[in-house]
């Protein structure tokens, strides 16, 4: 691969962050109550005023990454998520919302941890540009929570518990809880970084759980024990999910000096779930898979989606940087001439979200309830920066080297 | 048409409906744990041991609809369900699991009324033939509940109040009661009839009231005054479920010898809903529209889902019976064309449920966490019985007929 390649893909990854921050950054504000519209259509008009808390967060968390001038939208999504996302109940417990009204009233409040996960991330990144120690004391407070409903005790989420409901680990959960444990302690400093170490080793002991059946699948669900699930729920594989474990773990074996960590999730989470995951008849990552070849009962299985696809190109780069072993950068140019065919949406920019398995496109929204400012741009900035890297590197460092 | 053609509908409908039924008499009895297997792949195998109740409860109503020799299995499975269906929580109150494992632990409870209303069904039917009368008086307590819930008070569904979130009505909600005041009223005679009349009587007029933008569209949510609401919710409209409410309503008019309803019901809840849901380019019904033309959120919108199909099918050929009206036997006549062009298995019998947006197979299980012994048996019987009924008359008696 030619320096020539590699600053290729750096200038069209360059243009279309550039692209995908103007669109949110023209469309998305909320002048009038704050917080963030996220259900765009094509060319940006807002088609439905609900905010999903998910991408509140995620949008506060990503918006400030790189891109200084938006401090100001980012301060004014910020005031708004923590106005409005914690909803209390009748015994005094609180949870965040899944979604609010244009003006902040709770409409959904679901019983997982996700939307705190995000409310975290956007805490915490506002509270390292403003200096916001109240804020950042909030952050770790609702961490604490967090991990107190995940390996203490789960019934603050309002699930009541069933007979039949075996308690089973689902990947999203340490993966949320890893990346979470990176966002407050990374730029804090090693005293940061211990605080948090024992809830990160979990995390990363867990999602080494879902490598099953001797080492040659990455399985969504597994039991409470780290055994295989029966049935549909146990043999779901979710490509762009493992991708994505893949390079959370990368990022935490490059900080704690892990090269056996980093080797495994090289081989099992990265080039193992991309060979299973892709489809060698349209090209492209399917959504879901049945590890036994059987047909998954999700709609959307065999629909191609943009996130794994970001996954996918942050994944082999951040190995490739690691290690330098030329078929990672071959697998990423896979990744890389379908994602840019397919994805981005030359007329208005920012990319289309929703696929058939052939490659058209099925939705075309560029905003929806689980698709928003995050996926994309953080995406397109952790790889300009690792080829940025690379690029100055090239010919003079060899071998691997912290991302 | 031809009485030939005719004819030839109902030789294929007869022998579509002993294939089904074969098909799920050969492997869906659990004959360990009673109940019946839900998820059964291609070819019959049992790919997931979770018993879904909604489709326990419709399995158990549908599975005696005229098929006498069922007598056995349809009764192992209204005892599994008796058995375990019902989940009390720690105040005492109780619902209906959404899914069991195969000995029939609860797994999941959702705050609906839907597996109560599935549950109310297979008990109604249950003892219709056995006679048992504590069996129903048990689906008429369980329905005195569910009206309460829906009528006066939705507490006891556990979903807590929120400010955001403005009631609103979906159409599902007053077709389901609906369905059950036929199901409860029918072949009991006029004293069980005026039982529920007027629960029947506001089940009516709660779907009329989701004809919207007047008189040109069905939206599948309006709210709680019977208003359009704002965004995706407000606009959304599912073509079945408009086209399955059509025939429910054709039932409730002929029962009440109501022209008028009649008439709304094949103008509006039939002929509009089946034109602007039909793709002119691929054939088939879509699953979601938005009613300003926006892309749907639903992942599957495009998708061509086999119930919509056999809702569409019944409710042509009940109208046409009712009215014979000659368009009304060109649309059958459509549906009937694209349906059994795709949807039945050549191979291993019954019907695929999911096709992409061109008519190929997307998902090839025959049961799944939404697909059962349920709208395909239930078209073809009432498919049958009203040709059964428009070969007798042809050509002796035109006009209207109750069904």
């Amino acid at each position: 691969m030619s320096v020539q390649q590699l600053e290729q893909f750096r200038e069209t990854i360059r243009n279309q962050l550039d692209r995908t921050v103007d669109f949110w950054l023209k469309y998305s504000h909320d002048t009038q109550y704050g917080g963030f519209f996220t259900c765009l259509g094509r060319d940006g008009q807002v088609y439905d005023e609900l905010k999903y808390v998910w991408l509140q967060g995620r949008q506060v968390g990503d918006l400030y990454i790189g891109v200084i001038e938006f401090n100001f939208l980012f301060c004014a999504g910020g005031a708004f998520l923590r106005k409005h996302a914690r909803v209390s109940n009748s015994s005094g417990q609180w949870k965040c919302a899944f979604c609010l009204t244009r003006d902040g009233r709770a409409v959904k409040v679901q019983r997982t941890i996700f939307s705190e996960c995000f409310y975290i991330l956007a805490l915490d990144e506002l509270s390292r540009v403003t200096g916001d120690k109240d804020m950042q004391l909030e952050a770790e407070q609702v961490m604490a929570q967090l991990v107190h409903w995940v390996q203490v005790d789960p019934s603050g989420l309002g699930r009541p518990p069933l007979p039949g409901d075996t308690p089973t680990s689902s990947m999203a959960v340490p993966m949320m809880l890893l990346c979470l444990v990176q966002q407050l302690s990374e730029a804090r400093g090693p005293q940061e970084a211990l605080k948090y170490q024992s809830v990160g080793q979990w995390c990363v002991q867990q999602i080494l759980r879902h490598v099953q059946r001797g080492g040659t699948a990455v399985l969504e669900n597994v039991s409470a024990g780290g055994q295989e699930l029966k049935g549909c729920q146990g043999r779901l594989q979710n490509p762009g999910h493992a991708l994505e474990a893949g390079w959370f773990l990368l990022q935490y074996a490059a900080q704690w000096g892990q090269q056996d960590l980093r080797d495994t999730a090289i081989t099992q989470f990265i080039k193992q779930p991309f060979h299973s995951g892709w489809d060698v008849e349209h090209g492209g990552l399917f959504s879901f898979l049945d590890v036994d070849g059987l047909c998954p009962t999700q709609l959307e299985w065999s629909m191609k989606l943009w996130w794994p696809h970001c996954e996918a190109l942050v994944a082999f780069l951040m190995a490739y940087t690691q290690t330098r072993r030329p078929e990672l950068l071959e697998s990423f140019t896979q990744v890389y001439n379908y994602t840019f065919k397919h994805f981005p949406d030359e007329q208005s920019g920012e990319w289309f979200g929703y696929l058939t398995q052939d490659g058209k496109v099925a939705l075309d929204f560029k905003g929806g309830p689980f698709k928003g400012f995050f996926h994309v741009p953080r995406c397109l900035l952790l790889c300009e920066n690792l080829l940025d890297q690379l690029l100055q590197k090239d010919g003079t460092r060899a071998g691997p080297g912290p991302v």
